[in-house]
């Protein structure tokens, strides 16, 4: 089915209020499960908010909890996030990393105590828009073994680079698995194979086949070893930074909650030549644009460009949602 | 064979001297060089000397260049490198994030038109061992198509980060290309295939075949898609932040030269935790280390802990070269 994107940030606006967030809070989660999900990424914006729900009324993520800063030293800030919604926390840590890369050049956030934010190019886009660079990234639970480890051990830790550009931002919104267990399962709805190895089955042994990955949960890191041990640094320099909770932790717990995350920004305006870095990107863009199809069809695209293309899409033709998705989330309301 | 650490670097410094660099320049120079050879990254050490001197010989590579700050901006900096070393050039850079971090608690340099950097991970120990946390990266010329696209035009843009860490520091030294060229080609040597997919042949598929990939140089990003954007968006922020010159324009020169690299530095000791730190690190890495073997025989590491394993065997045992390469550098000493 069809919903627009003003009805659904409408009835999220609601479904919120209605579970006890602040007129302000209730808005700001509407609005980003919204955009997720005109982005495109429904995984990670309505699909999401029964899930959500449910961790509200569990009481792993604390309604009235406000992120705080805990620690500072100059353009670092360290935060705590006391429990509270990701997408909130996130987004107010996105916020002042900004506001200490304006000051500074240059600024960091690292937030522990925190909940899934979503989608984290949510946040790229918003330090995007706001002029800035950002390099973000979260720990997750564990979800992929490293490299030459049987059990799932690390983290499928998303990393969020994103570049401001007047013709549309580049925003890099990456997992360090090969696929999201969202896509292997959309594939095994299909009853498809995955283009290429994307897990262990339960022979320890790579493979293509989604149902086989999805019996034991075993992903596989971009990269093989190189994804592992990317992983494994990311989770780090989080832990380390917010002196927050590691995969480590987090596997302990029953379901996932209280990650460490940690959000990088730069404004690129102290060199006051936005005209040359448009130019010097937009030549990066020309060059990788402008090539011969690898294969007749084939099309090569910046980091953000197919979510551009989805939200304009999405906006003028309606946001394609899951039926059954959107019944439940309405019946949340009532 | 065999050769003992100092006899390298006591050789690499005479070579140097002869060719025109100051002691001091010269004593870095053989330093990093026997350093990375040392730490087992011979492709990076003393098998590229000659390549360097021929750099040197043609003027690719400025012996007298000095790099210089262009531009600064509270904790980050621009630096241009002139065409010197890239050794010097990134050496000198990362002193200076190093310093920059330790006044401001986070500090940056970009730096334009140096040359290559040799092993990245050297600049990460670097960082490191002097109680920094590391973010850097260096574009490159072409060579791997970006995804969708038939020729190279994105680079493998190695990615480094270290933290440090009393029992040994964690430094992640990781090229977006799944393999080397360098890698390809000992494959071909041994008349083997690659473990996993490593790049195109002739006919546009992908192949574990070293032979078919090397005729066309077409490698192959970690993820597939995800390092193809990976590597384009390292590239914009190499090139905007340095306003330098990114691998579209390194891939018109003959040569590769004039690249654009990034050195970020981050002093965790701002906030007075170094054992609650080391504590942190030590729970992630036991965590990854304490685990059946996805294989009998296989073992996780932490990054960087196989390095120091190599450095160790290396100090007590000599370096093995291989003979053809010191002859080599030995001749260009005479």
């Amino acid at each position: 089915m069809i919903i627009q994107s003003d009805q659904m940030q409408n009835v999220l606006y609601n479904l919120f209020v209605k579970y006890q967030f602040s007129e302000e809070k209730a808005e700001l989660l509407a609005r980003v499960f919204t955009k997720n999900t005109l982005d495109g990424v429904n995984s990670h914006g309505i699909n999401r908010v029964p899930l959500f729900i449910n961790y509200v009324e569990t009481g792993l993520i604390k309604v009235d909890a406000e992120a705080e800063k805990v620690e500072t030293f100059g353009s670092i800030e360290r935060w705590d996030g006391h429990f509270g919604p990701g997408i909130i926390n996130a987004a107010k840590c996105t916020n002042r990393a900004i506001e200490l890369a304006k000051l500074h050049g240059m600024g960091m956030v690292a937030l522990r105590n925190t909940n899934h934010w979503m989608r984290g190019g949510s946040y790229g886009w918003q330090a995007a828009e706001a002029g800035c660079i950002s390099i973000f990234f979260t720990n997750t639970q564990p979800n992929m073994p490293a490299w030459g480890g049987k059990e799932s051990r690390i983290g499928n830790n998303p990393f969020i680079v994103s570049i401001p550009r007047e013709e549309g931002h580049v925003v890099l919104d990456m997992a360090i698995s090969q696929f999201s267990f969202g896509k292997i399962h959309e594939y095994k709805l299909k009853d498809k194979k995955l283009p290429f190895l994307g897990g262990w089955d339960d022979n320890d042994k790579l493979t293509d086949d989604p149902e086989k990955i999805l019996s034991n949960e075993r992903g596989l890191p971009i990269g093989y070893w190189k994804g592992s041990a990317l992983s494994m640094i990311l989770d780090m320099l989080a832990t380390l930074l917010s002196a927050g909770d590691s995969t480590y932790k987090i596997g302990l717990r029953e379901r996932e909650t209280g990650v460490s995350q940690v959000f990088l920004c730069i404004y690129p305006e102290i060199f006051h030549d936005r005209d040359v870095s448009e130019k010097l990107l937009n030549e990066i863009i020309d060059f990788t644009h402008d090539v011969n199809p690898m294969h007749p069809g084939d099309k090569t695209y910046y980091p953000g460009e197919r979510t551009l293309q989805n939200r304009e899409r999405n906006l003028e033709n309606g946001i394609p949602v899951n039926e059954e998705v959107w019944q439940k989330v309405m019946k949340l309301l009532v």
